[in-house]
């Protein structure tokens, strides 16, 4: 019998974690605060406690980690993680590995990435060697699966698909570029939306009401129900969402000719709102055959892709 | 020792080849007219007496081939290739094999690919694993070569770099879509800005003279020409094609993190009239770590990319 794995998403807010075994059923889950803003040793400290939680009265060999950041995964080093930690080339797994015994294996990866492994191994892209993840939520994140492979690029950097430009004069992004596809189709840009239309007095919606100091994270919901109510202008947002992610989604398929395209997030939850617009507009521009192709899909797992999808780079990526 | 291989370039207008050995080394070239405009029988008849004029004396077990057109690399058939002829999913491998042998190897792929390879192997990108070539012909062809191999998707339709869309309300492009790469950088593109400056009848430019029903492949030397004497129109159409290169470069750099960025093919020519603002553009808009990685280079193998690139294909994918 093969031994249980754990997976582990390192998030600013929580660490949620799960004892998994190597078919990917899901033994057991667990969630705690992360302190990140604590500092890193807090973090770290947290982070070991939880380890030795979830594989309490297990020998765990195996451990895969998600975290919202650049991660050099061959030496297991977060090159950047700003969300996380304000520490750059930190070591995570060799500090980890001495906290918890240097024969532990353990393989880091950005979180966007461990979901697109995941949705692949588990989830909505199971059946397919190629695919891509696109990730709306508070930004825009994404990996790329190719021939069964998670292709990371030369420096672990790749599958930056919030990045992709889509309007060349657009809306600045957080990254400092105009009009990346993140600043059309990420909670931040839905709020982008929604405060420049009020800015306009005039306008009639039910927003004007709702989103004053709403958190970031709830602003899709509130936008997707005040749409579904019929609220025109809540509605023109969603197709703004929807436009800008099909121009993407046809970059995608005419560069990569890939199976399926697994949209997931907190945005998505919106499916019905923006999805017919992102379709029609992918098939206007891309190439009728990879178009044909590519399934566009809602992701399955929610926040148990990243989990699964460490589990399987540590069971598979051993380095 | 290992026997000699045959690379072949189809276009609409020449069959190109070469005798090469197995280290890239060209020992025997040729070229005949296609004849491609007479019809498929013609095609398949030049080239059969083109390959047995190249291998005459040798015994030659593998040969690669390069097409421009969506190609179904593990069968060998053609799916679409407009400019070659007019016949879609044409058994090409089977009946060169028919003809020549059926212990033949052959190893059929979109041009644009094999190129990609042939600056892999033997050109710019030699010393990399991971690079995109863009060709800016009269379109604009890609390949991306991942890992050391050539990432070619789930139909043989993958590397379309040409038809990523830069403005999303840009200018028409030949594959229906508006805005695309190809309608920015190809010598068709440059032929549009000529001929849409031109309807300004106050615009000063010595490019009024010299494009009265010029050939197509002649359109970018001229505007080269005419821009390096200083002419501020044709400057101007440099600087569209810079630019628009730059957002495509960008796009590719985020989302694929590759070492390499070979730009070949005839517009290329005029390298010191847009490579600046090419890469201003490009490091405005990716992230500036994988920037920094992705070199950018002008392709060195001219019209042997392909050649080279298909004998690559024909020793290393055998099928």
């Amino acid at each position: 019998m093969a031994d249980n794995i754990i997976g582990i998403d390192i998030g600013g807010t929580n660490l949620r974690g799960a004892l998994v075994d190597s078919e990917g059923n899901i033994l057991k889950r667990a969630k705690i605060s992360s302190e990140a803003d604590q500092g890193i040793d807090k973090l770290i400290e947290n982070l070991t406690s939880f380890i030795a939680d979830i594989s309490k009265g297990e020998k765990v060999a195996n451990i895969g980690i998600g975290i919202p950041g650049i991660i050099d995964s061959k030496t297991g080093i977060i090159t950047q993680a700003p969300n996380i930690m304000n520490v750059d080339n930190y070591p995570l797994r060799s500090v980890l590995n001495e906290k918890l015994g240097s024969d532990l294996n353990l393989v880091i990866e950005n979180d966007a990435n461990s979901a697109a492994v995941g949705e692949w191994w588990m989830g909505a892209a199971k059946d397919v060697n190629s695919m891509i993840m696109v990730t709306l939520g508070t930004g825009v994140g994404g990996g790329i699966v190719l021939d069964g492979k998670l292709w990371t690029g030369a420096d672990g950097m790749a599958g930056e698909i919030g990045h992709i430009t889509i309007y060349p004069e657009g809306a600045l992004c957080n990254c400092g570029n105009y009009g990346c596809l993140e600043s059309y189709a990420s909670a931040t840009a839905i709020r982008r939306m929604v405060h420049e239309g009020l800015e306009d007095k005039h306008l009639n919606t039910v927003l004007r009401e709702t989103t004053e100091n709403t958190h970031i994270e709830d602003i899709p919901r509130i936008v997707m129900e005040a749409a579904t109510s019929g609220d025109k202008f809540s509605l023109s947002i969603w197709k703004e969402v929807g436009t800008a992610l099909g121009i993407g989604i046809a970059d995608l398929v005419n560069l990569l000719n890939i199976e399926m395209v697994v949209i997931g997030g907190g945005v998505s939850n919106a499916w019905d709102l923006f999805i017919n617009t992102t379709i029609g507009e992918a098939k206007k521009r891309a190439f009728r055959a990879p178009m044909q192709r590519a399934k566009i899909k809602k992701g399955l797992l929610k926040d148990d892709a990243g989990i699964l999808g460490s589990v399987y780079l540590a069971l598979h990526n051993n380095s």
